[in-house]
This record gives structure tokens, C-alpha cells and sequence, in this order.
């Protein structure tokens, strides 16, 4: 490569640094930390992340980037492509609402958790209109054709509009209302026994030995516990997941696992020569969610798999599990019910959760709602879509970190997971020669080289419908994500509509 | 205070940040990275190192720190005289080889760490000779009177000069090689239950006791375990310490808790005015291992202390201990013999370590010597000191992670942080009413008290001989020391020489 191309490179390589060390300065506040340093931690996160934001954007960067030459097809190519992108969006946010927003996030983060824990949402409101505002000064400086949502999805869900969401999104509500109703009229699965009080140790045992087997790589990452699961990556060779356990919900640590060892080992399988550079990550947080969603769901709420596995986990809560067959296990895991908490929702219902969020965030945005009015919103239209009442905030509006991250936009990129993971799965079924049995063996060997070969391997060199394009030979779409739905749920609660 | 300083203020706290940034990235890789990882770790920290040096060197601080005007005797006037030291200091030290030190210290930190498992030293061998060629090159681009050593030694003991640790070795030694003699020709000492197989777990439960009661305040830091015991600071509100178990050895673990302890208090009782400045520091390393032993040794190693804790110890490890009454334990923790290694070895021994090392850095640094003849040079001199044979390099030229940290001057600190504590110790003792009774009911707050405010509030305001001047009215001094040894080790062994 040409000395410029290096000299780039080391620059770049230097921005991914400082973003690497501020993703542990956050992963440390949320596993480590002492809430006393909250202040010190808001100001040094900010200051790296202004550091990483001023180098990326400095005209050095500018000038090399327009003048460098490298070979056409190559993973360089690639590269510069993407940063020219890259630069492009972060020269129009200036260096100093880089900064505010991540003091704000910071202070918001610590008012989450205080709030949460005292389910005492006045405390929080402040933090967010703060949030709120600056997210919107964001998107005025990056600029939107239609709508300033626009320029905030698209940091998350790069290509992706707020319109193409809204026509996704309502074509999938004609279909899934009914299917809805439909499984609320059967008889109720019973799932009390998933309620059963059991050993939070046990659950951490058995969530690292399903780790092991499903190819989530230890000695490249490990798993701590945080009030919210989550996934980062400093590097391809040190990618992290978090977990939550709680006594009396035996499986709700274990999926949270599976689906954090499914962004964990995206982040695993990128290909280790783009270490250091802005492509060594997933394309898109939609494609990244696609992969959680595969292994919580297609995989980890499948029978072939527990087949194999529910014999350990007799053995591991004999106490629970001691009288339930493993067709009544299945039925209770893969329960359709109205529950307020959304990383506790069925696959079902969890689409309308995003719906709601992304409706409000669209209020929000548009200033047509302030953060004080969220509470009542937010009871309004869980009773709305899922027919429930809120009785506290903290399973209400309070249940989830991403606002206080800053992360207005983030939440569509949930359900276009789903529907990518539906895509993708089935395309890797058919791909994989005795897919189920070797599930049911506890062998996962050929699906990780699958993803990791169509989807792991490309990191940010191919956007996501690039990959959904060559990997499925066609766009983003409801269908495979209803006919799953439909043909899951219908063996559970008979045909559905 | 004016724009001028304000501006100034903020490009220091960069500084600090980025500082701090790179110790949490350091403090991970001994506690939670995996191994994997270790490249890619050695460019981050390397990356934020240059950034911060940067920084700090850059002109426009240059400029600040030479026009700003302060009120004088205010903490901002010790800021802008500190911060002009070292810029002075920094600005000698080219940028890359500031960072080709973190990258060599990051890479032989790896090798030590399989070189000590393996027992395989010619494994760091080639990693110590680059890290001694980039010392050497470090202390000429600082430039020296007299020695190479004098400009390593005063990084970590500013104003200590490698003739004034000469002279005061020079003196300990003649009083001290007597001493060491007439103790072992006394009777020696049992402390064979001390090796008694017990739960690390109990172990870490007792040591996290001591820690609440001595006062290090944990809602301000953690404790770890890592190979190598150490104590970081990320700011004086996240303060965190490490230590290590051995299941065959009761104590060790309890020691080196109270050692890391007596850092961290240290850490944690600096103003917190002076938060995010490099003042908020340790004023030089002797000092800070003078908090440390003082709390290690002087209290923990003392009578009054265990006469309190000792009935709670015996019932947390009652195989060891249900035979063994208080003067019989507390000799033996205080048993007077030669250890191979530095960590466990006893206060009157210890120095030696320090001398030996002391010697070999020396060496190493006026390059008489090279990195394969460590071995052997390490087993001559632990003979002529000490009179006993290494049998593994892993408990003799590999038992230290300092080499591989690019700390050569460091050493002698820890014999200097034994005068002073000894110095400081005796003050205290002076000043507090009720020394040893407090001590002996738990009581640890006016000595805590104390030591925050004649010694920790100040920071680097200031200097090391500035605050032994004031707390004991004279300079650094062996006498101190050597009659806290006749007296203590006279008590147990008979009277001395």
C-alpha cells in the first residue's frame, strides 16, 4: 500500500482506539463501576469520544481520504468507501454536541438506574428533554430529505428511511393483529413452573456451558452481569456480553445469554484483517439484532434444540422441571402472552412493542409530545396494542437504557432484526444438510461457519441489504418472519389466520 | 479565575482523561481481558498514551502554562508549577517513543505472564532488552547530571537523586546486615499452620472485612484478584485495588489486601478540588509505599491490630488457628527469614530485595550487563544477601511484572516508602491519644484522619521531603526505621545489635 494509504490507516486505526476505550469506560460503569465516580466516568467518556470525533473529522482525515489511491475490489477499497461515508455524516455534527451529548448520557444513565430502582420516572424526565433536544439539534445538523427521524435511524439502520419503516411496519400490523387475536382466544399455555424459584448460580452454569457449545468464543470474550444485557466489542479479539438472572424467572437469563451471544459472535467473526478499522464491526444494528434474534428464537426457542439440551436442564432444576415433558417446556417458552417488559415479550408480541416505541419517538422528535407526557403515553398504548394495564413506570417507560444512551432511532432496528433473522434462517436451513438433528446433537458447528461465511465474515464491507440481497435474493421483507410465525404458533396453539 | 486559565484547565483535564482511559485499559487487562486480546490492547493503550502526551506536550499548553496568571499559594498556582515541571519533563520525551515503550510494555507484559507460568525466562529475555535499550534512550532524551539512573529514578521519586539512595542503602546496610545475622542465629520462629490448606473464599470475605474497617471506602472503589497485586486510580471518586489467594497460605492474601489498601486510602483522600488534574495524585511512589506499608506492616503486622482481630480470625479458620494463641501467631507472622521472593518476604529482610534489584537496574542501565545474564547474577546475589538458592526463575528473575511495565527506577521507591513509614508512623503514634487501644477495638479513624490531612489531602501540592519535613521535622532517614525494627523484631527475637 501506498505511504498515504498507511498514513491513513494509522489515523483511522487511532480513532477506532479511542472509541475502543470509551466502550470500556461504559462497559465498566455498567459492571464495574462505583456509581460515586458517575460524574468523573460522563467526563471522561466525553472526552474520548470528542477526542475520536475531532481526529476522524480533522482535515488530515478530509485530505487523505479524497487523495488516497487503493486497489479496486479490496478490502482498502472498502474501507475508504466506507469512512468517505462516514466522514461525510460526522463533519456535520459538531465536535462540541458530540461532547454535550455524552455528558448528557452519562448523567441520564446514573438518573435511569436511580429512577428505575425507585420506579420514580420525575426523576428521569429532565435527563431526557435534555437528550431529546440535543437528538434533535443532531438531526438538523446532519441533514434529512423527509423527516428528521430520518437522520437518526439512519446512524443505526444505514439506507433504511422512516417511510420504508412505517410501510414495513404497517403491512406487518394487517397480518399480526388478527394472529394476536387469534392465539388470545385458545386455552393459555401453562409456564408456572418457569416461575419456580431456582439457584441464580445454577442459571449462570448453565448459560456458560450453552455459551461453549453454540460457539460463542471465551477466550475472545467473556460474560459479566449489568441491570441490562449487552453486547461490545474492543476489538475482534475481545467481544463482551452481559446477562441478567433472576431467581424466580428460570429462562430469562439463559435467552438473554443466547441473544447477547448472538451479537457476540457476529463481532467474533469478522474477518481479523479489519481489526483496528472502522469496517470491523456489524453492518447495521437491524443485521446485528438478526443475529441475536436467530440464536434467542429460531434456535434457542426451537424443540430440536431443546430436545438436546432439556434433559441438562432437568438435571440442573430437577425441582422445577422434574414433572414438565419437554412438549410442555417448549409450549410454556414459547408462551403468547401481553407482558409490559419487552426484552421479556414473546416473539409474537415483541414487534409491537418496537411499534409503540417508534411511534413515540416520532412524537418526540416531531416536538409533538415532551418527556413528562411518556408516562400516561405509554399506558395509553400498551393498553391499545397488547390490551394491558402499566402499574409502574419502571416496567412501563422506565425499562430500557437507550434513551439514556442517546439512541433515538435505535429501537426499529429490532424488528427489522426479526424479520431479517426469519429471512436468513430459513435460507440457512436449506442450506445446511440435517439442520434439525444437528441441532438436537448439540451440534452448531456448520450454522456458525454458514453465518459467519455469508454474514460474519464481511463486518461493515457490505451494507445489510447487500448481504439480505445476496443471502436471500431479494429485499427486506414480512413474509418469512409471518410464515415462521404462522407455521411455530400454529403447531402450538393450532392453524392460525 | 481568568479564560486563559479555565482554558488551560480544560486541556488538562484531556490529559487526565486520556490518562485515565489508558489505566482502566490496563487495569482490564490484568482482571478481565482475555488473552486474545493482548495486541490489540498493547496499540490501545499505546494509542492513548501518545494521545495524552500529545496533548500535553503541545504548544498551545506550552504557551498557556507560561502566560496564565494565578493567585498565588492557591491550588491553581500548584497546578501550573507542577503541570510546568512535568510539560519540561514531557516535552524531552519524543511522542514515538512514548509510544513504542507502551507497545513494547504491553507485548512483554504477555510474555512474563507465560514466561512465569512456563517457568521459561528466555521467553521475556529478548522482550526486558528492548524494554532497557528504550529506557536508556528515555533517560538521555531527559538528560542527567551525574547518572542515566538519576533521570528514570526521578519519574517515580522526583528530586531523589541515585547517589542520595546510595548513601542511605549504604548506611541501612551496615546497621541492618548485623541485625539480620543475629536473628538467625536465634531460634526460628514456627509458622507452619500459616500453610494450613484454607478457602480462598473465606480468605476474600475476611480481607473485604478489613478493608470496610480499616476505612478504604469501597463505595468508592472494588477490590480484584490478578496475578500481581496493584492498586489504579481512575479518579479520586473510582479507586481500585487488587490482591491475590493462596490457598496454602493464610495471610499472604490479607497482607497484600492491607498493602494495596494503604495505596488506595491514599488515592482516595486527595482533595477533591483537585479532581481530573494531575495533582489529584500520590505526590511520588516512596510516599505512597509509605501508606502502604504503614498499613501493611506498621498496623497490620502489629500487635494492638491482631489482639482485635485475631478471636474473628481464628473463627473464620478454625483448623488453622484453634490451637494457635495470639503471641505464637503473631510471631509468625512476623517470622524473620529469607525468601526468595519480594512480596512475602519479612520487613526485616525486605530491603535486601530492594538493594539486590537496586543494583541489578544499575547494571542493566550503564549496560554492563545484559538480560541473559539476569538469571545467574540474580542467583549469585540472592546467595550473597540473602544465602539461599533460586530454584526457578518464576520465584526469583520472573516474580516481578515492573521490568515488563518499563519501570526501571521504581524500585528503590519501596525502601524509601519503608524509612518513611517508619518516619510517619511514629508521628502519628505521637500525635493520636489511645494509639494502641484504638487500634486494638477497630478504631482506625484518627489515624485515617491524620494521614488524610498531613499527608493525602495534598496531592502532588506537594513534594515528597516537603511533607516529611513537616510531618516529622527532617529529611528522609534510616533511623526511624532500624528503631521501629531493634524494638519490634528486639520483642520478639531478643535484643539486637
Amino acid at each position: 500500500m501506498s505511504p498515504k494509504f498507511n498514513e491513513l490507516l494509522a489515523l483511522l486505526n487511532t480513532v477506532h482506539d479511542l472509541e475502543a476505550a470509551a466502550e470500556l469506560l461504559q462497559w465498566d460503569q455498567e459492571v464495574n463501576m462505583p456509581d460515586a465516580a458517575t460524574e468523573s466516568r460522563a467526563r471522561q467518556v466525553a472526552t474520548l469520544s470528542r477526542a475520536a470525533h475531532e481526529q476522524f473529522t480533522s482535515e488530515q482525515v478530509g485530505d487523505l481520504l479524497h487523495c488516497v489511491e487503493v486497489p479496486p475490489n479490496s478490502w482498502q477499497a472498502d474501507l475508504i468507501r466506507v469512512a468517505r461515508e462516514d466522514h461525510e455524516r460526522a463533519r456535520r455534527i459538531p465536535a462540541a454536541l458530540v461532547s454535550r451529548l455524552a455528558i448528557a448520557s452519562g448523567r441520564a444513565k446514573a438518573a435511569w438506574r436511580q429512577a428505575r430502582q425507585d420506579d420514580d420516572y420525575a426523576r428521569f424526565a429532565p435527563h431526557l428533554e435534555t437528550i431529546i433536544a440535543l437528538c434533535i439539534e443532531k438531526a438538523h445538523a446532519i441533514g434529512f430529505k423527509e423527516h428528521p427521524y430520518d437522520a437518526l435511524l439512519d446512524e443505526y439502520e444505514p439506507g433504511m428511511t422512516t417511510a420504508q419503516v412505517r410501510d414495513l411496519f404497517g403491512s406487518l400490523r394487517n397480518d399480526l393483529v388478527p394472529i394476536v387475536k387469534a392465539i388470545a382466544a385458545r386455552p393459555a399455555v401453562t409456564d408456572s413452573f418457569l416461575r419456580t424459584t431456582t439457584d441464580t448460580t445454577a442459571q449462570w452454569d448453565f448459560g456458560m456451558g450453552l455459551l461453549r457449545r453454540i460457539g460463542y468464543d471465551l477466550s475472545r470474550g467473556r460474560q459479566d452481569t449489568s441491570a441490562h444485557p449487552f453486547s461490545t466489542s474492543f476489538s475482534v479479539h475481545d467481544v463482551r456480553i452481559t446477562t441478567r438472572l433472576h431467581a424466580n424467572n428460570l429462562c430469562s437469563g439463559l435467552f438473554s445469554t443466547l441473544h447477547e451471544a448472538g451479537h457476540g459472535m457476529y463481532e467474533q467473526g469478522v474477518d481479523p484483517k479489519l481489526e483496528g478499522t472502522l469496517l470491523a464491526r456489524g453492518t447495521s444494528l437491524g443485521m446485528h439484532e438478526s443475529q441475536s434474534r436467530l440464536w434467542e428464537n429460531q434456535i434457542g426457542r426451537s424443540l430440536p434444540f431443546w430436545r438436546g439440551f432439556y434433559p441438562d436442564l432437568q438435571r440442573a432444576f430437577p425441582q422445577a422441571l422434574d414433572q414438565v415433558p419437554l412438549n410442555a417446556f417448549y409450549q410454556a417458552i414459547n408462551k403468547v402472552t401481553a407482558s409490559p417488559i419487552r426484552v421479556e415479550a414473546d416473539e409474537v408480541t415483541y414487534n409491537l412493542h418496537i411499534m409503540l416505541r417508534f411511534e413515540i419517538e416520532q412524537l418526540l422528535v416531531e416536538q409533538k409530545v415532551g418527556a413528562a407526557e411518556l408516562p400516561d403515553l405509554w399506558r395509553t398504548k400498551m393498553r391499545e396494542y397488547l390490551g394491558i394495564n402499566i402499574n409502574s413506570d419502571t416496567d412501563g417507560v422506565l425499562q430500557d437504557i437507550h434513551w439514556s444512551l442517546g439512541a433515538i432511532g435505535y429501537y426499529p432496528t429490532y424488528a427489522l432484526g426479526n424479520l431479517m433473522s426469519a429471512q436468513i434462517f430459513a435460507c440457512a436451513k436449506e442450506a445446511i444438510p440435517d439442520f434439525d438433528d444437528n441441532i438436537a446433537r448439540g451440534i452448531f458447528g456448520p450454522l456458525g461457519a454458514w453465518l459467519t461465511s455469508n454474514i460474519h465474515q464481511w463486518g461493515r464491507t457490505r451494507t445489510a441489504s447487500q448481504i439480505v440481497q445476496t443471502v436471500t435474493g431479494g429485499a427486506v421483507s414480512t413474509r418469512p418472519w409471518l410464515a415462521y410465525i404462522r407455521q411455530k404458533y400454529g403447531g402450538i396453539y393450532g392453524g392460525l389466520p
